[in-house]
């Protein structure tokens, strides 16, 4: 095992330092975040921090950093209050991460991609048509943190589209047989092969299966 | 393609909701939060939330959520202000997830469960020594969101382990070949194939892998 301590960490070089720090919370969700300028230039940007709330409402955050390509998704957040959240998935990853090039605000990142955006009636932000789990998001609270000026922003669920054979029997998604991918670190995508799923943990009982 | 709007994912049983809207957020990392309370007793708890918010400093924020077995980890952290985060590998995730069991505050999940506790020179809580990533956080910040009384705790990584053979050559952790396992929903547990990496993106070049 290497150890470092926080100070080795903070000596790294930047890159160095970004590839290892991103990698170590572990496996992270890959989303593409659809959204749309006051004056409808839509806007297409990879992130990785969405992260559950709660379910009743149901609430999703994310962690938005101001130094990456994310500022012209927080800007039309801020101005129209919706976006989109949509799973990459195994078939369109590589274009999912291209959108994480610094284009121009007049850039669209779906022309620049391939990526196809889709419009829901009632809902003002652009999903992505290539991918199978997609959520339309409204915006509930928005501040940023004061420790290292990222923006934490938090959303309500306001609809959600999943294809009908990727539905467990308790209601939960298979989200490898959708498709779905995981990211490590700032560039590595995988696909996810299941172990298994545990049984509700109660003190009484030991850890068991249930498929 | 099925679609809900919120009044019916507001509508469902409260198990389903849960099981459906624990799943949207994609994958999730799993991690072990190891605590200690003032008094001494150890505590270690499954967690599916820590995300990455910045590498200089090296800060990962978690949710944590009122309502589960996590209550004995957020009045430890408060008590003590440190923690560890120990990625749950292949070999532990059954055990892992039995931490999730409500146990009473004098059951020490690591007696509980199987996995042991490991003590390292001049950090005050523990580490699974089953874990192959694990880090020591200082506690940074937290505070309550108001919208669900959810808990974000802000830490700071103090120390870091990981064997020398999953680094990979630009720095980053190759968490696959680590056997650390990826979530999703409340129960299901996921191994990890690479299908690629991107080269860092830019708007004048198209998306190219770089292994």
């Amino acid at each position: 095992m290497t150890q470092l301590y926080e100070h080795q960490i903070q000596a790294l070089g930047s890159r160095e330092r970004a590839a290892l720090v991103n990698s170590i919370s572990g496996f992270k969700a890959a989303n593409l975040v659809g959204t749309v300028s006051a004056d409808g230039n839509t806007n297409l940007a990879i992130m990785s921090s969405a992260v559950h709330l709660g379910s009743h409402p149901p609430l999703l955050a994310l962690i938005l950093r101001p130094d990456d390509a994310c500022q012209h998704t927080l800007e039309n957040i801020l101005a129209t209050r919706v976006y989109t959240l949509n799973h990459v998935n195994e078939s369109i990853y590589a274009q999912a991460h291209q959108t994480a090039a610094r284009y121009p605000r007049d850039v669209c990142e779906f022309e620049a991609t391939g990526l196809r955006a889709q419009w829901e009636p009632n809902f003002a932000a652009p999903f992505v048509a290539e991918a199978r789990i997609r959520m339309g998001m409204t915006l509930r609270e928005h501040q940023k943190l004061t420790i290292n000026g990222t923006q934490l922003i938090i959303g309500e669920v306001a609809t959600l589209s999943y294809p009908q054979d990727s539905v467990n029997g308790d209601g939960s998604l298979d989200l490898a047989s959708a498709g779905t991918v995981a990211l490590s670190g700032l560039d590595s995508y995988y696909r996810a092969k299941r172990l298994g799923r545990m049984a509700y943990a109660k003190p009484e009982l030991s850890p068991h299966h249930i498929d």
